[in-house]
């Protein structure tokens, strides 16, 4: 093993200050880019890690790449090595963090092609080591066919696996397990490459990111689309053929035959190197950090991205909220204090939006069991609007759940399952949820209408008035 | 002339109260209806005045009802007098309110097919009078072929027109005067009706409820669909040909040929009979009310919709802001108090949204000259992005300009110029403002993400981004 590396190690360190970035999707890259811009490579030296054969890739645009909807791997890609070098970071691909010596100030990195290990000492450190998907501890989950969709790689693989199974037959059978985000985005996906679709669930309906009554709204939305959806079923085995393939997977009750099996049950923070480094951990297993995106306790390192927990503005409690949209502004975030200015991410208020085919899905803030989980009483509303004025053409329907706080009326939760137009339209609740807005001032939102937009009382608005009313009307 | 009427005058007044209300549109409407909803006829009694045919139409859908995407007048009446009258309100139609005696508490009233007046006390009343469209004064303007778009009976005169200049020719052709919401909206229904289209605009770029810049980009998208924008012209006279009928219309510099001419030119408030009545008038001839929408010095008289000025909750100023939006909101808030309850309508921030065919146009809060005008500094951005991640089909681009106070870096306005999932991106602005955030707050906001929704980066955020930036760099 060597010490130094990098251009030297601590011993032959110039002024110039050097930062390590682990992991080279979007929270590394951002930091690194932002470090950049407010650094040039006579002050800052930067050294990115990463272990996998790409760097900031859309890891949400999967989906739509294995669907048909994105032409190729390499439209995902926002951002290639070369580019990163280019802008003067040092990008090493194929190259594994294996050990973060907090006290030293280095890290030791394995070239993971010619098994080289190599210490690099640091200034400045960002973890971005993102989030690992959850295995089913099952048998067969290794077998041939049987796919996560987490990295390019995945995609490549499962790509194909279906180029293996569409030879020639028909009545293909894909197999979903679990219908989370990337289930049911998936489920599209498989859909449109022509496969006969079962989404598997352990939750009794889909999208455990809902309360169960719009879950069950997506559920029928979903098998309107012609998807098979199973809830309250635990996948236990995968079973094989004879050539050892994926034939079919179990639950304890019954078999569901699939040619291709793809894994969405979710993902935890990968956060192996930052325990065994002793820097601190919350409840989900993600790293904790201050406002500033700074490891709690830790002068000189940050992070960001997948493998850190973050503030629930709402609740006013940790959450694990891995998406790409924080990722980014983690990123920002750290590249401006790493590169000496001054930012913060505040923390989210749990907005995630997604669809299936012509199904959208939209959420923000408290479910009815975060509200209750936090010791808040709430007044629940439902409503039935649609997505523009109800004799323009194309108007859609939508439901809009609210959730407010008794006594104080304050917004606390918005879930939209609805057609074109639905989704987005929860950026509206996020903001006053930011802004800690109660729903009798929300409705009096100046919210835009034309006849082609919306309703002349837009979908929100309608809720907010309902809810209100029911705040108001006050439950004791 | 009766005195009494409408069940009796002051002298056999009974225990119940009695709510007259003038206008039978969207603002005087909701009133009524939301007094009802507050008290029933033994309490209540609610007699509403119309001078027109129609109760609760959607004046905003006539152009799409032009233009062919709503099939018939109906549907754009969301209530008609026979159902008014089945909920208990008494409606006069092809009624008008001739004097309000404030001193007396009663409204004398015509019937227009009659002739005959008749005098009807009031314990309550609410003034819904609308806005009367802006009359060019100039020669012709009362030909046959010149048309307004204010009203359904509007609608038919100018399908008559249409249907008559439809026969057989090609190359028909239709001007319309003004580029202001109307006036582009009309531009998409005579396109979609196979016109030649030619917009004639008194200023430089169409849309001046936008900055000019942003102004130019609508200009191009709508010469882009074929349609003939003129500027900083003014029309002076119309032309007839022999038959009476439109042929032209002229400026001071040339004729532009029509076989119909479409007055998109605007509405002032229709508040004749309130300044008769000695009730206070603000600046641009609305009536000034309070928060609760009463009128200012006034117990017992609401007014609300397009005859009343609002509170610009940005520049802290009134403006007149005639839109069905407001209107509903203000019937809601009168019927409310009214009907013996509490609500208010704080003011607007100034969203509008439309569109011209696939190019979609918003704004909210303050253009430059608002915000110079109120005194305020400020930084200006313009960013262009898309409405969805840039590989997913369907990306379209997206210029967004946004304006923050300087040193404050609070937000100020928003423009927003672009396609498909374009204009309700201003919502979240308009949150933001009524919410007083600042730019460096927005660019923390949690707003929805996924690739067939929006970039990583929301093409606000990227704004906000960019606005914090220069606020942070400090113009002095």
């Amino acid at each position: 093993m060597d010490i130094g590396g990098a251009g030297g190690g601590r011993g032959t360190r110039t002024a110039r200050e050097r930062l390590v970035v682990i992991g080279g999707d979007a929270a590394g890259m951002s930091a690194a880019s932002q470090a950049r811009r407010m650094r040039g490579p006579d002050e800052l030296e930067i050294v990115a890690f990463e272990r996998g054969d790409f760097t900031s890739y859309s890891a949400c645009g999967i989906p739509y790449w294995i669907g048909g909807d994105v032409p190729d791997r390499d439209a995902l890609i926002a951002r290639t090595p070369e580019e990163h070098r280019s802008r003067g970071i040092d990008v090493r691909m194929r190259t594994e963090v294996t050990e973060i010596d907090v006290a030293a100030g280095r890290v030791r990195a394995r070239d993971l092609d010619s098994g080289r290990e190599t210490w690099t000492s640091y200034d400045k450190l960002v973890i971005a080591t993102g989030a690992r998907p959850v295995c089913p501890d099952m048998p067969g989950s290794g077998a041939p066919g049987v796919h996560g969709v987490q990295t390019l790689g995945d995609g490549e693989l499962l790509l194909g696996s279906l180029a293996a199974a569409d030879g020639g037959r028909d009545g293909r059978r894909a197999v979903v397990v679990g219908a989370g985000y990337i289930g049911v985005e998936m489920a599209e996906a498989l859909i449109k490459r022509g496969y006969e679709v079962t989404v598997v669930n352990r939750g009794a309906e889909p999208m455990a990111t809902l309360d169960p009554d719009m879950g069950r709204l997506v559920r029928e939305g979903m098998e309107g689309l012609g998807i098979t959806v199973v809830g309250g079923a635990e996948v236990t085995k995968v079973l094989t053929g004879d050539d050892g393939r994926v034939r079919a997977v179990a639950t304890d009750d019954a078999e569901y035959p699939a040619d291709v099996v793809v894994l969405g049950i979710g993902v935890r923070p990968e956060t192996t190197l930052a325990r065994a480094a002793g820097l601190p951990l919350g409840a989900y297993g993600g790293l904790l950090t201050d406002r500033a995106m700074r490891v709690r306790g830790q002068e000189n390192i940050w992070a960001g991205g997948d493998c850190v927990e973050v503030l629930d503005l709402v609740s006013g409690q940790q959450r694990y909220v891995p998406l790409g949209t924080h990722a980014n502004k983690h990123g920002q975030v750290i590249g401006t204090n790493a590169g000496g200015g001054y930012a913060t991410f505040p923390g989210v208020v749990g907005t995630a939006v997604s669809k299936v085919c012509d199904l959208e899905i939209a959420r923000t803030g408290l479910r009815e069991k975060d509200a209750r989980r936090v010791g808040l009483r709430f007044e629940t509303v439902v409503v039935e609007s649609t997505s523009r004025a109800g004799y323009y053409p194309g108007a859609s329907p939508m439901t809009v759940k609210m959730l407010a706080e008794r006594r104080t009326g304050r917004l606390l939760g918005v879930q939209i399952v609805g057609r074109e137009g639905a989704a987005k339209r929860v950026d509206v609740a996020a903001v006053a949820l930011t802004a800690g807005l109660t729903v009798e001032q929300m409705t009096a939102l100046d919210l835009g209408y034309a006849p082609p937009f919306s309703p002349v009382w837009d979908p929100v608005l309608v809720a907010a008035r309902k809810a209100a009313a029911k705040v108001r009307a006050g439950t004791p």
